[in-house]
């Protein structure tokens, strides 16, 4: 029951950002391609923040299949998670807007860490409830993609300062790491 | 449980997109009936692409009552028709905002298209799963409707160079199509 | 299972047009309480709406109770209602920002007559569907409720352009009489 | 079932409101960290608003728990609710736009005061209807932090006309003090 209610909420709230953020994707007045062009950053940007919200709403609702309690703390850790979340679009619009700034690719990455740690956290008082022997804790084995991913976004907060392009790219790539199928929990429900 | 949760995220997006391009209708600042005159031509894009999503939303409900599992290319093909999906209120706003030029034509022909193939992809790798012998694959049968779809979207988008208003009867022709009650999958669940 | 969806994403569409309305509340630039005043009638026409709305949604999930299968019919029959719905956000806003001129509330009427006449058509059809027996169709008996709203909401947008003071007094009585608790569904679930 | 609708509604609703209050935080149009400086009291506000919404969630999700039915006043309450609950973005956006002015400190405070009453009418409504020995009506017991957090309202909206800073600690002190665990509900659930 409980756990049911806050799948919903946050499927809302997920459904909500994802959608919002084409709210940046602002109609232009000319009606000619030409007038698309200054658009092309964003939705490059909108592109990216798509498929990582996209990543995050599947691997949230995989993790919450092994949950079988909701604790207080898991309720307030997933509103964590929802806060660094909602922030996504306004980063998007941000870094798009500006064509790839240092500035706000340095943004867009400490929302990506801030989200990535909320993550952590929440993962971490689920396994905690649930014991170290529960479906989550096995299934996430030693969570090489979950340990990588923040040290990936430190290095492109730190390059977005150098080279904004090599910040981009690191971004691509987390992105893209966490694409690959990965069927550790699926497996995991199975063997049970 | 999962299909449960995918249905839900789905019906969550659908219903922002529908309603987030209400938006689009920018309130006037003068209160009289001639005020409303610029309105019009983005007021009938609205209704086209409400009709859309609205038979987006109907065919969705309909093929997911056949599915029995998701796998992981089921979800994200459902994100890639969402993808799509949500650049309708954008390209719903930019035709209506410069009366139907040539190129916002062209690119809601695009959208559309984008869209036809990704709910042809998310078709194919439900009955991929579900096998040749399942109720989606004996509902469709030849499936006409869908394959015709995406040859009329290819002739809008052609059109819009050389007639706009052609182009225009095309989108309203498949639209029209659609709407025409087709009980394939309510047939096939019964004759199960 | 059917129901299910089709109240969830009506659910979701009633969710997202009563809460977009507040948008149209812009922030004012000014920090102070004379910086409200324009926001007045804005303010007066989004209480209005979402009670409106509000009724809608009661109406709605009480009407649904009775259904027990849905047909093609009654999802395209609720598809219209929303769309009706859907355009409240933008007649609230010219309404209010407008000060209650004849115009705009000549059509806040027309509105809230089509969403009328489209929930009639959906109740319709539930009926229809089920049968002259059916719970539904005990419930409404003769359905004074239903019968004056739709004549009220003429008279509404005939004396707009009298005077707007008696169209909005018409509105808001409408919105009175739906106010008054109503338990002949309530009832006619019992006596089942 | 008329619950689970209630709280689908409902979450829908919050889920909006509090993803809805990011677009206050509007882009600006430099690139650089300076740019985003007069943003910095909108996001301040964000965070406070962000926090009590995900406060009346939580606290809206434990009350429903222990409600077994639905009477046509529990959803007007909760519709009470939620209207006072949408305006939060509003307010929201404009204490942040305008660097906190007395004039929206007392708005932000009558807001939150009309939502406590809101709740507290609707959680009257429920213990009403589920008798004196009900489980939320136990779980209540004296329910010293409703009757603290009214008080605390009315001192930050007075405060607000000699110190806005005092009536800003006022409103962060509530938020902190529904921020402590409070496992009354849920050990009334046990305990059942």
């Amino acid at each position: 029951m409980t756990k049911g209610r806050l799948e919903a909420f946050t499927d809302g709230v997920l459904a909500i950002i994802i959608t919002i953020m084409v709210l940046e994707l602002k109609v232009p007045h000319g009606g000619e391609f030409e007038d698309l062009k200054p658009l092309l950053p964003v939705f490059l940007s909108y592109i990216l923040s798509f498929i990582y919200l996209a990543i995050y709403w599947n691997n949230h609702h995989h993790m919450m299949q092994t949950v079988k309690h909701v604790t207080g703390g898991i309720l307030w850790a997933n509103m964590h998670l929802l806060f660094w979340l909602s922030l996504i679009p306004f980063v998007t619009g941000w870094m798009g807007e500006n064509h790839f700034t240092a500035a706000s690719a340095f943004l867009y990455g400490i929302i990506l860490l801030g989200a990535a740690i909320a993550y952590f956290i929440l993962q971490f008082l689920i396994i905690k409830s649930h014991g170290k022997d529960s479906i989550l804790a096995k299934a996430l084995g030693r969570d090489i993609k979950g340990k990588v991913s923040p040290v990936l976004y430190v290095l492109g907060i730190i390059t977005s300062f150098i080279n904004v392009g090599i910040s981009g790219a690191i971004y691509i790539l987390v992105a893209i790491i966490w694409l690959i199928p990965d069927r550790r929990i699926e497996k995991a429900l199975k063997n049970q």
